[in-house]
Parts: structure tokens; C-alpha cells; sequence
């Protein structure tokens, strides 16, 4: 039988190319690496065991998780060091404790004083021993303590005293490095996001608490930060993929994007200058993060089947639920792009566009015609 | 054991009150009737078998689909009168024939003369007998051919001429409604979209060629059209459910809304007037569709757990991947909505919420407190 290719699969599919995924990993850790810091890549975006196996290779081990779900994959696959970056809710302590049964160790973060007493208390109940970060407002204004706040040190002394709790150290996010449009901004954001981390390590320490790690990330940052000194380390995510928003913010190009979704036309409007792709609003989601940067691509850069930029630039500039508008550009014409035409989307914002879809198809752009369909990767949504 | 409740299960997850569903069945199988219409249940929000069978309760049996997914669905749950209403694909062809092989009958629609020559071939490739809906454009602009064109004439006469396909009538969709903001607007849509799909049978027929089928449908044309004469069927499917978008444009009340998100506050802001749920672009989607709205809710309005307005109008303000974040309002204070304390969400465009669960979690706000998980239903998403 011949290869299956990416015309063969069913549209909508998500689509992987896994030379572009091994280069923005390796891109990822050699910054890392040049920086002196451990790369705990951030699997929110991936959401994939085969994906976390290769942003691992050659790094410490711990990986991020957004989920518990993701969090009880990654372990059920042998991954032992997880750490869970949303702030942990007490009800949600049973579920970590049975994570924890299975080996794995999965640290927590708060930023509750209220909570991290409920840690305490609930790691006694069910005999846990549950690890504890700190989460530190380095600007965001998301989430977080101050590094000057008193909270910072009694959430620290609480799960440094307490019997079935560990203090493991602090976190940090940057997540307005998003906002940044230069290098030279998302290096002044990264030196405020490693300064925060690191000086409320010290005042932990000062109060003679251990602060082992001290972590921070976001892609920007990570890849951008000047220094990074006191960071033990990084957690990003999006890099292995990257999107058109974030080729728009220093963090990629358009041609390192590694993640798209194949659709085809699936109409011509009798009379208006536009057609419809057989994905919409599901298969690309309502992310506009492009909306105010100087390439807005709408709902997503439309591309030929294999990925290469059409000779004019086309772009989803409305979606419906199951169809996606593309208006068709001077130069170009329906006899060009017939119903059946398979086209490629690369999205704004890959974490979303990801969640919609159950695997991967992948696909390598250094081998041959980079069409053929080598494997299919689960991915694991939901909660 | 006692039984559970929505204080039980994990967050995010997605609610569906049974009472509100039923009570908005209703509403819509009393509309129809009244108009002397069958009602095609759409199946595209509520992707589930559960909700079909109270959704065709008295009903001719028939539904409309989004993705051939659904089709397969539903097939394998006994419905054996199914439109596929998104624009048949000729690669496509194969799995609507394994599809029908199962004993349903699939309607397909097009607005395209080449693919309805490519249905007619591949049906004899196949051994298949397709079903031929011709799509129609009453003013949308999204898809169809218009009543008045040549094509129309082709489509019907390429079907029903064919060994292996058949001509099975007219559909449209009045999309536009959406746009309206007040019943007499709607009313005028939906007087547009009966006379375009009645004028295009009429111009078939005339043709010697039969044409079944008359189809039309929207929530709010489906619901608010003062006449349907001529139309056989309408193809509702946001009615079941209803979102904060609909109960804008006069398809529902908001406390008609069967759906919402379950969450909890995770994070009180140090010094910020804001406090953080764990639900976020991921668990409401990305939809702005309130946004140019009298009532716009952010992504979402922000209730109890029990689903009862607060004291002040609370929203979801803004999106992270798995964090949304809800401004105080003055009168309401961190103490009264401390870290853990459960809500829910009413999303915008219920559809696109909906998509990102793969059950719903019952309730039935007829029955006791409201508060049991009856049954989990779940939902068939992808493609």
C-alpha cells in the first residue's frame, strides 16, 4: 500500500512537522543551555507524550503541566517530575495525592496563605507529602505574591514547618512579555521577571527557609532574557510549536511554525469574491491575537497543502462554526483553488487551535516531499 | 453513598440543566408545529444522543449534522434520517457511503455543479445512491447558489437525472439573523429565507424535476417567522441550549440558558480589585460575540454554583489558557467569594463552549435543590 499522505487524511487535521518541532526545541535549549538554567518545557501546548519525549532528550527531566489531566498522562507515561503551573485548588488535593501514589512528583503552586494551609493539613488526612511553590507576580498582574510581601514568607514557613508538605521553592510567569514588540523590551521584561524570582529567594532564605528552585518562563523571556543568573530555571511552551502570533513577537518565524491544520475548499460563492474552507471557528478557534499586530492573518495565513506561502498572501478573515471565509486576493482566481483544493492554516494562537484536535498527523519537511503521514500522536484535552 | 453534586465534580466542567432543555425543546416543537413545518432537530451544539432523543421526542425522526463525525454518531445510534449540512467534499464520498451502508440515510448538500457531477460518478463508482440537497444563498453570503441561477437548475437536474444519486430538494440558512436586533428585523429575514427556498422549488419543478424537501432554519427564523408556507422542515439547533449571544437576539431568556460552565476562584489578586477561576480560553472558548451587544458579558456571565445572578453583575473580563479573570464590582468583596468557592459561567456562543468538553454533567433545576449530577452525557466532537 503507498504512504498515507496529507492528502489522503480526512479534513479538518492537525498537522505536525516534526523538523520543524526537533529545531525549535533545539533552538530552546541551547538558550538554556547558554544561560546556565534547566529547561522544564511547558507541555500545555503540546499536550503530547511523544512531543514531551523530544523536548526532554538531553535535559533534566521535569516537564510543566496546565492540567491534573495532563499531569495524570504524563505520569501514567513514566514522567516523574511534574510540576502543575495553575494554582492548586484544595479539592483537587486527592486527585494530586493519587499522582503522587503513582510515583511521580508533582509539585503545586499557590499563591494563597488560606490555601497553603489547606495543603498542610490535607497532606496529613491522606498521608501525602505534597511539594509547594510560591507564585510570584513579576508584573503580569495575572496571579502571584509580591516578592516583598509578607505572604511570600508565610506561605514559605507553612509548608517548610508543616509534616506532609515540602516548600520547593518559587515561580514566576511573565506573561505580558506578550505585549512586548521588540527584543529589547522582552529583554527588559525578562531581567524584571528573573529579578522578582530571585529576590524572593533570597528573602526566603533570609528567613532561613530553603528555596531550592527558582523558576521562570515564558517563551519571550526565555529565549530573550539577557541574564538569567540565580534561575535554577525555564518553563516554556509554545516554542516547540510556535504560532503566527508569536512570529510576530521575536519569538519564530513564519517558516518555523510546526503546527497547521489542513482543510480544503469546500466553496465558491456564486458571485462574491470570496471562498469557504472546511475549517472554521472549531478547527482554527476564535483566537485573534493577531488583530493589532502589522501582520493580522485573521483566523489564520493560509498556505498550498504543503505548507509553502501561496504567491499572494490569503488569510481566514471570518470563521462560522465548520466553514472558514477566505477572500480571495487580486491575482488570483476560483479556476486556481477549485472546491477539493487542500490548503494549510497556521493558526494565531497554537495552544488553542491544538485543543480542538484529539492527535497529531506528522509530517517531516526534511524528508522528501515532507507529505507523507509517518505517525499519529494523541494529544490529551480537557481537564 | 450520598449522591453527587456539582460541588463534587471537578472543575472546569459543563453543566446541562434538563429542565431548561426540555422547557426549551418545547418552545421550538411548539413553534414548528404551529407553523405547519417539521422540525429537523440540528444536532451541531449538542454533538448528543441523549439530547437528540428528547430533542426529537414527536418529531418526523429526521436531524442535521455538522461533521460526518456526528453523521457516523448518530448512525450508530439508530438515526436513519440524517442531513450532513456543511458542503459535501467528492473525497468525502467514501465515507458517506459506509455511513449509509449502516442503514441511515444521508442528505448531502452542495451548491456546486462540478460537485454533483463528482457525487453522480463517485455513486457509481461506489454502488452507492446518494441524497442531493442544493444549497441555497437568501442572503448570508456565506454559501449556496441564488434561486434565480442556472446552477440551480444544473444541480437538480445532474441528481435527479443520475443512476446513482438523487435530487432530495432545497436548503438554506439564514445566518444573518444573527445579525438582527429585534423580532420585526428577524421576521423580514425569515420571510427572505422562506420565499428564496420556496421560489427555488418552484423554479425546479417547473422544471419537471421534484423537489421534496423545502429546508430552511435558524433558531431565530425558526422561532419568529410569521409564515412558512411552502417550507417543509426547519433545522434549528442552538435552541436547545440558548447562550448570553441568543438571549440578546430574542431567542431566549437568560434564564432559559440549559448550559454553563462550572469553576471555582482560584487566585484573589494581592492588590488587585480582581480574583482569578480556573476557567479560561480553553474551558469558554475565546467567543467575543457579546461584544458590541447592550449587555456585553466579557466571555462570560458570572453566577453561583447554582446558577442564580449575583447580588452585582459579575464577568469574565479576560481569557489566559486555563485562568479567566472576573473584576469585584463594588459592593462585593474578596471575603464573600473566598478561593474554592464554586460558580458558573454562561458562555456567549454556547456552541463554541460546548465543543471543548466531551460530556455534560446532568442536572435538573426542577428537582430539589438542582444541585445532583443525574447523569453524565457525553458528546461526539472532531471531525
Amino acid at each position: 500500500m503507498p504512504p498515507t499522505t496529507i492528502f489522503d487524511i480526512p479534513t479538518p487535521s492537525l498537522i505536525l512537522d516534526r523538523a520543524k518541532l526537533v529545531r525549535n526545541i533545539q533552538r530552546m535549549a541551547d538558550a538554556a543551555r547558554s544561560k546556565n538554567v534547566a529547561l522544564r518545557p511547558h507541555l500545555k501546548t503540546a499536550k503530547s507524550i511523544d512531543v514531551a519525549r523530544l523536548a526532554m532528550e538531553g535535559q533534566a527531566g521535569g516537564v510543566a503541566v496546565s492540567t491534573l489531566k495532563e499531569a495524570e498522562y504524563f505520569a501514567s507515561h513514566g514522567i516523574m517530575d511534574i510540576q502543575y503551573a495553575v494554582c492548586i485548588l484544595p479539592d483537587q488535593l486527592e486527585r494530586v495525592a493519587s499522582i503522587q501514589q503513582q510515583g511521580a512528583d508533582l509539585t503545586l503552586i499557590t499563591d494563597s496563605v488560606a490555601v497553603t494551609r489547606a495543603i498542610c493539613e490535607r497532606g496529613k488526612e491522606l498521608g501525602a507529602n505534597f511539594l509547594v511553590q510560591a507564585e510570584l507576580d513579576c508584573g503580569e498582574g495575572r496571579s502571584g505574591v509580591f516578592p516583598d510581601s509578607k505572604e511570600l514568607i508565610e506561605i514559605a514557613r507553612l509548608a517548610h514547618e508543616a509534616s506532609h508538605a515540602r516548600f520547593a521553592g518559587v515561580m514566576t510567569h511573565a506573561g505580558h512579555s506578550y505585549q512586548c514588540r521588540s527584543i529589547a523590551e522582552i529583554e527588559k521584561v525578562a531581567e524584571v521577571e528573573r529579578s522578582t524570582a530571585v529576590r524572593a529567594a533570597e528573602r526566603i532564605r533570609d528567613h532561613g527557609i530553603p528555596c531550592a528552585t527558582v523558576s521562570i518562563g515564558s517563551t519571550p523571556t526565555a529565549l530573550h532574557a539577557r541574564s538569567l543568573d540565580g534561575v535554577t530555571e525555564v518553563r516554556p511552551g509554545v516554542y516547540m510549536f510556535g504560532d503566527m502570533f508569536q512570529a510576530q513577537i521575536n519569538s519564530c518565524g513564519v517558516d518555523d511554525l510546526a503546527v497547521s491544520v489542513i482543510t480544503e475548499v469546500c466553496s465558491h460563492h456564486a458571485s462574491l469574491d470570496r471562498l469557504l474552507i472546511n475549517a472554521g471557528a472549531l478547527a482554527l478557534s476564535k483566537d485573534r491575537s493577531t488583530e493589532n499586530m502589522p501582520n493580522d492573518v485573521g483566523f489564520g495565513l493560509v498556505t498550498d497543502a504543503r505548507g509553502q506561502l501561496l504567491k499572494h498572501k490569503m488569510k481566514v478573515a471570518r470563521v462560522y462554526q465548520e466553514h472558514g471565509q477566505v477572500p480571495l486576493v487580486e491575482g488570483v482566481s476560483y479556476e486556481e483553488l477549485p472546491v477539493g483544493t487542500r490548503l494549510r492554516v497556521y493558526p494565531n494562537h497554537v495552544c488553542m487551535t491544538a485543543a480542538m484536535y484529539n492527535h497529531y498527523h506528522l509530517v517531516d519537511s526534511d524528508k522528501g516531499d515532507g507529505c507523507e503521514v509517518i505517525a499519529t500522536w494523541p494529544r490529551v484535552n480537557g481537564w
